[in-house]
């Protein structure tokens, strides 16, 4: 399945779920995930079948659970805009009281503290 | 079941659906609507049952369809914040490559044009 190149540029491979390829952006102040379905075409919610959309929600719900018990966010944000990249993609990001954004939405903000690849292999060890 | 006073104040009612109340943000440009799931306590996505959440993707899905059908968006906006309204909610928004935020999020910019309270009409007239 091919993953827009703009998303596969901007994002760290994680895992691949049942329906998503999990990945991460590089976000050293707010955890942020994306979930990118894999199917073909796939722009908006609708356009997944019944079935995908129910193991799409079991696939936020697991990231959700995965970023409550590890980053202890003040608040779980999720999103799927695709006004740039179109391909279906859902971000879940944890959001924390005194972050660069909060309370307003964080999409087309950028950290400031540099990403520490350690990240990656931590996250790629819990999702194991 | 009691909905938030902001959001309720800032929003009108529009259809009780089997897990959410369906309610329509009075904004000309971009058709808005919220569905806040009728359980009490749940402020994230996670607070919800595997059996609520798969019902809130069959209603998302189908407020999807209804501004698909309807608006004619160029994209689907979905979102989950509650940054400000902790009390969960999800956003359906039909976006346009013109419209005032494009390609950014729209959360925290406002309509220019007034709203026409026949919008209300015209919409829970297609949710009978």
């Amino acid at each position: 399945m091919l993953i827009d190149p703009k998303l596969e540029q901007d994002s760290i491979f994680i895992k691949e779920l049942e329906l998503c390829q999990l990945r991460l952006l590089p976000d050293q102040e707010n955890p942020w995930f994306i979930l990118i379905p894999k199917r073909e075409g796939a722009i908006d919610w609708c356009d997944l079948s019944k079935t995908d959309q129910h193991l799409l929600t079991d696939e936020i719900n697991f990231v959700c659970n995965l970023l409550k018990t590890n980053s202890t966010p003040d608040k779980l944000n999720i999103g799927s805009l695709g006004n740039m990249v179109p391909q279906l993609h859902i971000h879940i990001i944890a959001r924390y009281i005194n972050d660069r954004a909060w309370p307003n939405a964080i999409w087309g903000t950028s950290a400031e503290m540099p990403f520490d690849m350690e990240s990656v292999k931590r996250w790629s060890q819990l999702v194991m």
